[in-house]
């Protein structure tokens, strides 16, 4: 048989979704499978949003523009308007999902064996997306004992291959929002070496301290380097629909995103029906989700903290952490919890923390855990996981 | 700025969309706009799909499985053995339309300068996908006085950096439906040489001359060569929904494809939810659309054999043709028509042949057309064409 290609056997397997059979058979035998391995939100979609499908009255499917319906870029443009981004209608692409806006977004900056320097641990999608395209990623170690910090002094990754940096504020998968500072120390580092900027915002809205912080499209100074990554997954619950977008006031960039969206047509075009609701939603609708994940976020990293040999900071925003857990091998942990492991018929899931670094070696006594679900869910899922750790400990 | 990457300036701007921006310029002036650019079938979408949307009543618009839902898996491998290719449940993957479906196979099989061979000309977004991936088309020259067949010797195509054949079967562009010899001697030179077949069969039933001819699929010696790309934007109308899938018994190909897959999450759950529904239509359900196409080629085929200078082939299958033109610049052509042209307030909007070639030069004075509008619509269209030709030639 002929041969499979290098890059397609370089993208790893998700971390979030490899060991869905395992849960899946789990489910099979009866057991209640409490999935912290993914950031699915329960909150419901808002109703503006579903409704709008059974107002969908067209007899044709047809096409929508490559980059986007007008009524959802309407929408989109409003909404950066009211963050303090006016933009022109050419710095904005719809995308079918955040994941296709980083694709398109490397694509067009970086050719292969170009490197992108990103904070480790970083999305494990990241690493997959890179992998297909050839560009490398240099991984920016950060750790769990100061929260996640980013470098002050980015300049002992310069290399000349170095082409950009991939930020994602808040992060996922740490929960780490970054400071002025921090985010000063990365845009002059950029400025200074001509490099790109890649700000994966899509948990924008999700912070818990302090007020929200502004985007890096609020900063003059990046001007063309700056090259944003944006989702309506997280924000408005619609990570099934696959609706997000690129942002960037690089006119070459934005035209060559638009010549990769035209190869693929269009985005889908009932995310884009839904999407363009959220104008219809009110100004404190955020409020009330924040509120809602910084309860839970307290709940699991309380019970995390509580728990013997665990370490884990607590996140400022979106609505995971990475914890360290008192095992020889997190994924072999990951796979008896579905496995062998359940307590009152519940068994709770969890992202291996490897696949979320790049760096080879790192993580493996780590997870993810995605604080999800409501809070008696979370409670259960919390008192599975320090359940489940005594028992593998003492298998 | 940071440099564009070279291959992002690689991709093309798509020959079936780059003069939208011209279009809307017309119909701004009140002009309406034939629009035979663009696969965009006016056949409605079933209405059993319409309606589904409706029933929709989940609270949360959460991810879909990377590998698609399981309805539209079953209503996939349903209609898959329906046409006599009984599949295992991971010999098919769900993509985001067939344009993922080809990102993804020839990802999964590719490495960058690897080469492709591919009949020319060839369906545009090919050249994009495979820039993208640092791909190289080798074109294999095919011309409208023969209807566009293939070479029955692939021999001399063959160098050490080929690893695959691309075939889109019926074609498009060309409409050309590949005769059983055409077919064997790709089967057996890939076969020989121990390449990738690659089979882009979303035409599969849009055939009008004689009977179905079978799917590559229910060839057993292709084994795990063969890669088929599907979609069902056109067969049941659904272009904006996007969604497709990958057909492989290739193991290695088929997990490939699904790491990237879950590096996207997952395909748009809504045109999941109407691809479903399938499963519900009548056996005759293609028998009418066939019919109506077949009508509709004839009457544009007959039109534009009656212009002075045009040269066109009568197509076997699908809903398109190419048409060679009695003018210098067929792209220019195309502007002309919409810039400054009408007849009786009416234009017709085709798209320039040359992006539809690989071979730098050919097609310059070619246009592809699709027969997607009604009857009365297409007389009009070729009216308008006729007389544009006379006027473009004349100013």
């Amino acid at each position: 048989m002929p041969t499979l290609s290098a890059r397609g056997l370089a993208v790893p397997p998700s971390p979030i979704r490899k060991l869905v059979p395992l849960a899946d058979a789990a489910k099979a035998r009866g057991v209640k499978v409490f999935h912290l391995n993914i950031g699915q939100p329960d909150i419901e979609t808002p109703a503006v949003m579903r409704d709008a499908l059974r107002s969908f009255d067209e007899k044709v499917v047809a096409y929508s523009p490559s980059g986007g319906t007008d009524a959802l870029r309407r929408t989109l443009l409003d909404y950066y308007a009211g963050i303090g981004v006016p933009l022109s209608p050419d710095q904005l692409l719809v995308t079918t999902g955040g994941s296709e806006a980083i694709h398109f977004g490397m694509a067009a900056a970086m050719d292969p064996g170009d490197v992108i320097l990103v904070p480790d641990p970083m999305y494990a999608n990241y690493i997959s997306l890179a992998a297909v395209l050839g560009v490398t990623i240099v991984p920016v170690p950060t750790k769990v004992e100061d929260g996640y910090r980013l470098p002050l002094d980015w300049e002992p990754y310069l290399t000349p291959k170095v082409k950009g940096v991939l930020l994602c504020n808040p992060s996922n998968p740490t929960g780490a929002v970054y400071s002025a500072d921090e985010l000063q120390a990365v845009v002059d580092f950029v400025i200074r070496h001509d490099l790109y900027l890649f700000a994966d915002e899509v948990y924008r809205e999700f912070v818990y301290e302090g007020p929200l912080p502004p985007s890096l499209l609020t900063v003059p100074a990046l001007g063309d380097r700056l090259v944003v990554v944006d989702s309506l997954s997280k924000r408005y619950s619609l990570c099934g629909a696959r609706v997000g977008c690129l942002v960037t006031r690089n006119a070459g960039i934005a035209a060559g995103a638009m010549r990769l969206a035209q190869a693929r047509l269009s985005p889908p075009l009932f995310a884009q029906l839904l999407g363009s609701k959220a104008t219809a939603l009110a100004a404190d609708y955020f409020d009330e989700t924040r509120e809602t994940y910084r309860r839970r976020r307290d709940i699991v990293v309380d019970a995390l903290q509580a728990m013997p040999g665990v370490v884990v900071a607590r996140p400022e925003g979106a609505f995971y952490c990475m914890a360290r857990l008192p095992v020889d091998d997190a994924e072999a942990f990951a796979r008896f919890m579905l496995e062998s492991f359940s307590h009152e018929g519940h068994t709770t899931m969890v992202a291996p923390g490897g696949g979320f670094y790049a760096q080879e070696g790192r993580g493996r006594d780590e997870v993810r855990i995605a604080y999800v679900l409501d809070e008696g869910e979370l409670r259960q899922a919390m008192e599975c996981l320090r359940l489940g750790l005594e028992a593998y400990n003492n298998r």
